[in-house]
């Protein structure tokens, strides 16, 4: 088993340019400004028809929409609507949304530019910052995809005010996954009691992300911090087949990387309880299951799995050849 | 109309760092060189079978294996296989089965390095250079891709022995197309009185590609130099079903935009004719067609299409706003 120190105790140092713009406001003005004249064209998850107009194409929110059927058929309607390589695609949704209208737009012709609107808490924290774009296989989540950076991503909390408790919770699990790699952010957290409060810090969580992203834009190395909590997490998510969601499993994931070894594990746990999240591995569980889709996971190779643990004073370690088993012990 | 000079009377003379290497010889071992060691997965046409040992996934080759449901089956397969992301994806085929091959590498995990090795001329000169990767949509010919630098692209001569006629003919129509953009490579295809003599100067059209791909890897302006012959010869081989290859096609492209204005055109056009390459439109093409496929192009946009027209001393221009019907006239 090897280890490599990720994230120093000090945070991420470096600041290269960042990849895509990150701004906040009234999204159709930040949109005129980031197309700046350029056609485009809205795809919008079909809960926001009645705020993006006439002229954007609709199509379902949720995990559901990631399949390729969609996917070519969503790439399809752009080119007979008349795009061309200098158009811009816009996605507004969710995570998942924005995971499909992204990956259309890094492949149809090769690749046009886009901007993400992202409509919820986890999207705007996670899913739509840095360019990750992928649709699901039957083998699992995001297996089919690329890295496709945006021209920039547009946070408008308005979409956020009619967001269900559970979409509040999923956001916070993400936000608390940046404090774990940010001291001053994780000391804002531990005075939230809810996980709405959480989401104040949200703009915080994504400049974090940003800013690994920007030092790291292909994954090769100190983005792997992003994914802390997410191996057991993406088992879980697929194994439950809808029973959790997304940020719920990273939240047990999260509570697993913790327990092995962080000395305030206790206390960061009791936080996410605190916010109504799930900290422990489910009854309902297969234990057998987990360690084979955890295996099967892209960051695993034939020595184990590729594990990222949170340390003392928020720096992480990347710890390769790791044993499965330990993560549900 | 406006247009703009692509390449100078003199060539390409700017060198960058080339995207990935191009390799002649005995493919197994350059691939081993290239590889170093890491862990690959052989992905080869079935009519290779028995030069590429039992290990090798076996697909279809030809045009009609890029489709959205052969690239999901063979990402699927690779998964299953237990590739991780520092496997290399080996692509063995004709340019169509490296384009499918190239774009599973491109989209599995979100990417990992590939290599292609092209067994037919053409895929040598043209299809496995320069990272373009795609499959086909009802709509048209790679309408759903990446750019995907391949880690290098090997070329062992040997496959190509069983080549039949049309795929002499095809391979030199692309070495053709260079010439047009290198006096000396020129000067020398015409003195070939057939396509196979033609076929020896493939590695020096494999370098000019090259040398334009990495000083253009995202086909942003130079690039578009290589497109000369195809606005026209896509339409044409989408139109024609199968009654054209791809080489006739750019073939009949070529002399169309050599016939505006070049004032050798007479004697290039000649040249495909002694190679047995057809040089005119054929009589079953319907002309409203064409011009409707040629504006779907991925090159066009509300203004005409974007069109490169070789000129006197092999320079080129790219026109913009062009009216599909001058290249039928």
């Amino acid at each position: 088993m090897n280890s490599i120190q990720l994230v120093p105790p000090g945070g991420v140092q470096e600041h290269r340019p960042w990849p895509h713009e990150l701004l906040s406001g009234v999204w159709s003005e930040q949109l005129e400004h980031l197309t700046k004249g350029r056609g485009y064209r809205l795809i919008a998850e079909r809960r926001f028809a009645s705020l993006v107009g006439a002229d954007a194409f609709l199509i379902d929110g949720g995990e559901q929409v990631k399949t390729v059927a969609q996917l070519e058929a969503l790439v399809a309607q752009l080119i007979e609507s008349g795009l061309t390589r200098d158009h811009v695609v816009v996605g507004l949704g969710g995570g998942a949304a924005t995971d499909l209208i992204g990956f259309a737009a890094a492949t149809v012709f090769r690749g046009v530019d886009w901007v993400a609107v992202p409509t919820t808490v986890l999207a705007a924290v996670d899913a739509s910052i840095g360019g990750k774009t992928a649709v699901n296989l039957a083998l699992g989540k995001n297996l089919l995809g690329a890295f496709h950076q945006p021209l920039g991503v547009i946070v408008d909390r308005k979409f956020w005010d009619s967001l269900p408790p559970l979409e509040w919770r999923s956001g916070a699990v993400e936000i608390f996954k940046s404090g774990l790699l940010r001291p001053e952010l994780m000391s804002a957290l531990m005075a939230c009691e809810t996980a709405q409060d959480a989401s104040e810090h949200a703009v915080a969580a994504a400049q974090l992300k940003l800013d690994v992203v920007s030092a790291d834009p292909q994954e090769k190395g100190l983005r792997a911090a992003l994914n802390l909590g997410h191996t057991l997490g993406h088992a879980l998510e697929s194994q439950g087949a809808g029973r959790l969601r997304h940020g719920e499993a990273v939240a047990i994931g999260l509570s697993a990387v913790l327990r092995i070894g962080h000395p305030q594990a206790d206390e960061l746990i009791e936080r996410l309880n605190r916010w109504g999240l799930p900290t422990r591995v489910p009854e309902w569980a297969d234990f057998e299951g987990l360690v084979h889709l955890m295996r099967r996971d892209k960051k695993s190779n034939a020595q184990g799995l590729r594990v990222v643990l949170p340390q003392a004073s928020s720096s992480c370690v990347l710890v390769e050849g790791f044993e499965p088993e330990r993560l549900l012990a």
